[in-house]
C-alpha cells in the first residue's frame, strides 16, 4: 500500500533531481563522459541502497566519478537524499537493473565496479539471480576496461564463498581477500548501511577485489 | 636437549619400518608406483604431523594410495606410529622437505595434494616459507596431474586470504571455499591434530579446492 502511495512522490522526486538521476539511462551508451562534470575515472556501484556509500566514496574522491544503479524506485530515493545531502557533483544515479548494463555502457566505459551486500539468493535454484552468477560477470566484463577491477564486500558467508568460486571459474584473477575487513580498523574504508548494522552485531565483513584480466 | 637424545631412538624406529618408510626418496622418481600394493591414485599430504589425517584418509580410502612427507624427524615418528596402529598397507612415509618435491616425483605422479594447517609465517619477510607461495606451487604443479586438485586447510585468517589470491594470481581455479567448514557436520571430513583443537576452541576451520589447469 505504501509503496504504491509513495511512487507518485518518489518519480516527482527523481525528476526534479535530473541533473543527479539520468532520466533516459539508454541514451548514453558510449557518452556517459560528458555527463560528468570531470573527465575522470568511473566507478559503478550496483544496488546502491540508502545511498551511504556511494556518498560516502563520491565525497572522500573528487578525483573520480561515480554512477550508482539501483532498481527499486522507493530505495534509490533515499540514495539521492544523501547525495544531496553530501552536495557532491560527482555522482549520476540510474534507476536500472543490473541486467541491462551492457545496454546502457559500451565497452571500456566503466574502471571499478562495486557489489555491496548484495542479495544473496541462498536456494540454488535462484543462484542466477545472484549478482556474481556468470551471466552478470559477462556483463561487468563488456563495460569494464582491460584489467579493471571489482570489489565486493558482504557479510554473506554463503554468497562470499559462492562468489569467489565463481569469480575464479569464470577466469578473473582474485587479487586481495579480506575476511575480517574491520579486524584492521582502515579508515579510509566507506561503510554501506548494511556493513554498519552487521558489523555492530559483530559479524565479520567479507571482501574481495577481482581483476577481470585481458583475453 | 630433549631432541638429541630423541634422535638415534627416531632414526631406529623409522628404519625399522621401511615397509612404510621410505629410505631413500629420491631412488623413486617416476616409478612411485611400484611402491604400493595397489595400482591406484596416488594422494600426497604435505607436513603430516603427527598423523592423524593421513591414517584417518587411509582407512576411509583403501581405494587410494597415500603419500606423507613430514620434515622434522621427531614430529614424522608420530605419523609412522598412527598408521600402524591404524593398520593399513596403503600409505608410504618420509623424512623430507617440501621443497624437493621435483627431485622426488616425475611429472603426473601425483593425482591430489594435500596442505593441512601449515606453518603460517605471518611476517612477510618470510613469505617465501608459505607452503602456497608461487615457488611451491611450481613444484606442485609439476608433479600434479594435469586438472589435478589441491585441497587446504587451515585455521589461519592471514595464511587463508593470501593463499586463495596466491593461488588464483598463479593460475589455479579456485572451485570450492569454505569459511566454516563445520558449520555443516561432515561425517566423511577427516580431521588433523590441529583442526581438533583449533575446532574446540571455536574457531572457523577454512577449506579450499583448487585445480591446476591445463596450460
Ligand atoms: C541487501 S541491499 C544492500 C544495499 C546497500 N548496498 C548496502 O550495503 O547497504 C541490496 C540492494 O541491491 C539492489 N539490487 C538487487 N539486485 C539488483 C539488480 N539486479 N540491479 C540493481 N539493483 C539491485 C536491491 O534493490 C537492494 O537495494
Ligand atoms: C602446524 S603443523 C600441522 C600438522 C598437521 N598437518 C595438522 O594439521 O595437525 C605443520 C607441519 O608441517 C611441517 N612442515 C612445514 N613445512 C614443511 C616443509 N617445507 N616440508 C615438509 N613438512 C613441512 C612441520 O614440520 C609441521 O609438522
Amino acid at each position: 500500500m505504501s509503496r504504491i502511495r509513495n511512487k507518485p512522490w518518489a518519480d516527482q522526486y527523481l525528476k526534479d533531481n535530473d541533473h543527479i538521476v539520468v532520466q533516459e539511462p539508454f541514451t548514453h551508451k558510449g557518452t556517459w563522459k560528458e555527463l560528468f562534470n570531470e573527465d575522470q575515472p568511473v566507478h559503478l556501484e550496483i544496488g546502491t541502497g540508502r545511498g551511504a556509500f556511494i556518498s560516502g566514496m563520491a565525497k572522500q574522491h573528487p578525483e573520480m566519478n561515480f554512477i550508482g544503479i539501483e532498481r527499486v524506485k522507493n530505495v534509490i530515493v533515499g540514495t539521492l537524499k544523501k547525495i544531496i545531502e553530501a552536495d557532491v557533483s560527482n555522482v549520476r544515479l540510474m534507476n536500472v537493473d543490473a541486467k541491462d548494463l551492457r545496454d546502457i555502457f559500451a565497452p571500456n566505459e566503466i574502471d571499478q565496479i562495486y557489489l555491496n551486500f548484495s542479495d544473496p539468493w541462498p536456494k540454488s535454484r535462484h543462484e542466477k539471480r545472484r549478482l556474481t552468477y556468470h551471466t552478470f560477470l559477462e556483463q561487468y566484463e563488456d563495460v569494464l576496461k582491460t584489467n579493471g577491477n571489482l570489489v565486493m564486500k558482504t557479510d554473506n558467508q554463503q554468497l562470499f564463498e559462492y562468489s569467489l568460486a565463481s569469480f575464479s571459474k569464470y577466469g578473473c584473477i582474485i587479487e586481495e581477500v579480506s575476511l575480517d575487513l574491520h579486524a584492521l580498523e582502515d579508515p579510509l574504508n566507506v561503510k554501506t548501511e548494511y556493513e554498519e548494522k552487521f558489523s555492530e552485531k559483530g559479524q565479520p565483513i567479507y571482501r574481495c577485489k577481482v581483476r577481470f584480466p585481458e583475453r
